[in-house]
């Protein structure tokens, strides 16, 4: 298995990932995605920043970047246990149909301690979630301290398939970019990292999967008929995104778009951008809420 | 990573663990308890049913189990969500601290796909929870259909720290056994599996374990000074877990005696238990709920 423990003694183990897996230049800045430049401009295949020999070597650097990760992690929970921090991560995962939002909640998030993880996955909201504000379920989403808090769709889907199939009146989805701001400079304020991905597919990727999908057995139950009229309104969703990533773009809840018709570099960069954050956050281990020479002495005794 | 996905073209892929690493005979005969045994006359150290040499494979032997593991749990996920089952699984940890309750929780579930899992641990009770029955909590913890649910503890604390401190009158922890049980069956009957699982270990591996918390800055936060006023009463405990399995040994919900003393053996032995029971269920992909060639044509004309 790939999850690391760590020792006081051997403190330069696992935190670091081998520089062979680590990206030409950081990913917090060349998938920053910059208003105005439209994501669907950048190509879907396009692999930025990574080091390897292309797909023949992805699984084999991305496994290189899980003992880092887990370390990060166990470090983030540590810090709240012991009270010496209440800082927590929260991924935003968006994308068309077969984008990969499963595909990366199963493959980057499956590198760390489930302990420390917080999935939810935002489906068509129910009766009593619409009648609440449409960030009401979005607040009790949220990852508690020292969690990484994985959105699979997410409070975007209000002003996606909310603006696309008019559920709400313009008036409303309108106002809701700037209420998206607001709450995410709220969240950000709270002690929670924001990481926004947009995974980034082409037109004709898409019918690709979707057609595997249709083509064998084992995989009929992730397709829905419902996915064609979606993908049938793609031009009105790539505006959507369009004005989602261009109105929702701020430095403390920044969007990343993930090309994303390669599956081996989109789990790649997601572990990537997900490590730099956390060593940009940097939790340490608490100190000790205890004198640990009496407590030597009183287990000694037991 | 371990994380493997079938494809109907290659049926035998992952469903079947090497034999290498399955075990000698199966473990759910292997390590289920026969009520009036006494946990406590068995060995801490043994490693009944373990193919391999020891420590030094263990690591090999345990990942290897990773793959099939994986499959069935996307097997129940995808049956529950294409409505062709609505079956779950449900392990139960239950153990002295330090057993490995969260080891078990961090390196044989992180095996499996994150989407699938739903983790609960339960601490203290909370004031709300104290003010209800004490299951009511645990009913809110149950997986839904199609999930693999662990208890990192559960409604076992309820007739061990319950009784041991005595947190209710006698008549009132002594009821509870008949009422576990009767419990257990009406899940078992909805269609969730149980695994109980405790995790053995000696008194003298339990002071071992505290002493190197006690000896690394980045195991502080797991102690706690409270651990040395519970390991105080180990006697008492042990006759609470005696009790508790020797009247919750049903068949619908048998326990299990894993000996913890050896972590290594620990991991494989649940995982390889979990594997049994997921064999014995044996979800199958759901059928596909609409025409196929259908969808393929509405596709290619997207």
């Amino acid at each position: 298995m790939p999850k690391n423990k760590s020792h006081a003694d051997a403190p330069a183990s696992a935190l670091s990932a081998p520089r062979a897996a680590r990206p030409t230049a950081p990913l917090r800045d060349l998938l920053r995605y910059t208003p105005g430049t439209s994501p669907a401009g950048l190509d879907p295949a396009a692999t930025p920043g990574y080091p390897g020999k292309g797909k023949r070597d992805a699984a084999k650097l991305t496994d290189q970047l899980a003992p880092a990760l887990s370390e990060w992690q166990e470090r983030l929970y540590a810090a709240a246990k012991g009270k010496a921090s209440q800082r927590s991560v929260l991924v935003v995962l968006q994308g068309m149909d077969t984008s990969g939002k499963g595909g990366v909640a199963r493959h980057v998030m499956g590198m760390v301690d489930p302990q420390g993880l917080r999935l939810v996955a935002f489906k068509q909201p129910t009766k009593e979630e619409l009648s609440h504000h449409f960030l009401w379920r979005i607040r009790r989403g949220l990852p508690g301290p020292g969690l990484i808090g994985v959105f699979d769709r997410s409070h975007y889907e209000d002003v996606l398939v909310g603006r696309v199939d008019e559920l709400v009146p313009q008036a409303t989805w309108e106002k809701r970019y700037a209420e998206i701001n607001r709450f995410e400079a709220e969240v950000a304020a709270a002690g929670t990292t924001i990481i926004k991905c947009y995974l980034h597919i082409s037109r004709d990727e898409q019918r690709d999967r979707l057609l595997a999908r249709l083509d064998d057995p084992a995989k009929y139950w992730k397709y829905s008929p419902g996915d064609v009229d979606v993908r049938l309104k793609w031009d009105a969703y790539a505006t959507a995104y369009q004005a989602a990533l261009d109105l929702c773009s701020t430095d403390v809840a920044p969007w990343y778009v993930i090309p994303a018709n390669r599956k081996w570099y989109r789990n790649w960069a997601v572990a990537t951008l997900l490590l730099e954050h956390l060593e940009a956050l940097d939790p340490q281990w608490p100190p000790a809420t205890f004198d640990v020479a009496e407590q030597v002495t009183r287990v000694l005794n037991s």
